[in-house]
């Protein structure tokens, strides 16, 4: 299994001084998806996606990331997942083998399309909103609240468990949290979208979708790429560290999530939907 | 045309008060590359990206795209760069036209390839430093030397310009420096490749490249994809702000990049080349 950080040694200069240190920095690999499905009873073998990740938990980001992108509806649309086995070293474990059921039809064209334009459904960002409308399954959940006390202990709660970060301050992480303030599960890549993946798949995975009453907290910026992730995984709160998008917001207005930015110690700006919070 | 940043009334919670507010965040739509080609006498019209950008530059980004994917080698390979223009008003600044010269011959398959793996060109790290090594028309330059004392005062600079991220907080910038340590131009963007593409392209439009006498500010995180661009516009010099990647480092040294991280007021770490720094 590839590392998801390695050791590097860098020239260092602080202070007028030079020297040379261990330094350990996070791993970017390219994975490829390859989609296996029955076409008319034609066996189909299909390169969906290639993406720079950090190696770890590629079976859940190849799970969430066929989920979000519409290609299955649940678990039960997954055979199996495995590593392609090659006898280049190199490569071994760069390629994701996901076979999905005999039963499953799968709209190879919508679904290109949508890798094709990152995440995106159109060439405007009101076509791309009304697709994810008409794409996810799932509803907000009007019943969700939660009190701004609560969410003010999530970022350090994130934080003693970002380990990669700790170590190389340069790879992003989304955390899971129930509505009692308790964090699930924390996930960690160099890509945002990986990192959101890798923590829905670990839920496709346990057939344990949609996340309606959990509360999504992502290490950075807010992409509408993200809301779209969280919407299909049917996520109903989503805070961020850094800024929204106007797309992002845009989104979450129309879908019914609530959108919050700018996460500090004693402050955060509520960009949609703030009924559910409480204060 | 589009704007950059965007008003939004947003409510804030900060201290336990908590109030509406009106808000700057910066503007994400995605943005279609259409290549219009000559393949043996038929003309060929082919959307080659869809990428989410912040408006703004897009000829710029068209072009700077179209060199760091080794579609183009220089400007004159490009007859006219456009918006399509449709009745759709909202899609009308979203599409951009760009027709090269008849006479040029475009391995769009290769391209395809590139454009697809968003930027790298094989299922390991070690395919994909060859690939751009075979692709980047221009070598390192092994004369370019700058002090790290110059360094330090290109962070401030680049501060002073990024317009969109003083009012936003939410977009990254990048900026090319002389070897005088003069800011030549700063470019902001919601995705950094694109604010990346936007610097290269508008020197690929004034026929200016290579910029092999140049050093590039990165205001985050350092990826392989950057570096690789970097790679293609003749870079020899790249500083982040941020870390860099384990793909991005490897990249740089086999390369002959020097690459900066981490820098800030007093300290920077030089992951690849020192040779260039006089301490």
């Amino acid at each position: 299994m590839p590392l998801s950080i390695i050791n590097k040694v860098i020239t260092l200069i602080s202070s007028g001084k030079v020297w040379q240190q261990d330094d350990l920095v996070a791993v970017e690999e390219p994975v490829e998806l390859r989609l296996f499905y029955m076409d008319n009873n034609i066996p189909v073998e299909k390169p969906i996606s290639i993406t720079m990740r950090t190696p770890g938990n590629d079976f859940e980001l190849a799970a969430g990331f066929i989920l979000t992108e519409g290609i299955i509806n649940n678990c039960s649309d997954i055979d199996y997942i495995s590593y392609c086995i090659r006898t280049d070293k190199e490569t071994e474990n760069n390629i994701v083998k996901i076979v999905l059921k005999k039963e499953i039809t799968v709209n190879i064209n919508q679904a290109e399309r949508n890798f094709f334009i990152n995440g995106s459904c159109g060439i405007c960002g009101k076509a791309s909103i009304n697709a994810i409308q008409q794409q996810s399954k799932f509803t907000s959940n009007h019943a969700l609240k939660i009190s701004h006390q609560q969410i003010k202990q999530y970022m350090r709660q994130m934080q003693s468990e970002q380990i990669n970060f700790k170590y190389t301050g340069g790879i992003h992480a989304c955390a899971l949290f129930n509505q009692e303030g308790k964090m699930l599960l924390v996930r960690e890549d160099i890509g945002r979208h990986n990192a959101l993946d890798k923590l829905i798949g670990y839920y496709v995975l346990r057939n344990e979708l949609p996340l309606q009453n959990n509360i999504l907290l992502l290490s950075g910026r807010i992409s509408f790429e993200l809301v779209q992730k969280a919407v299909m995984a049917g996520i109903s709160i989503v805070i961020g560290v850094g800024a929204p998008s106007s797309l992002a917001i845009d989104t979450a207005q129309q879908t019914g999530l609530t959108l919050i930015g700018f996460l500090k110690e004693n402050s955060m700006n509520i960009y949609t939907h703030p009924e559910r919070i409480d204060v």
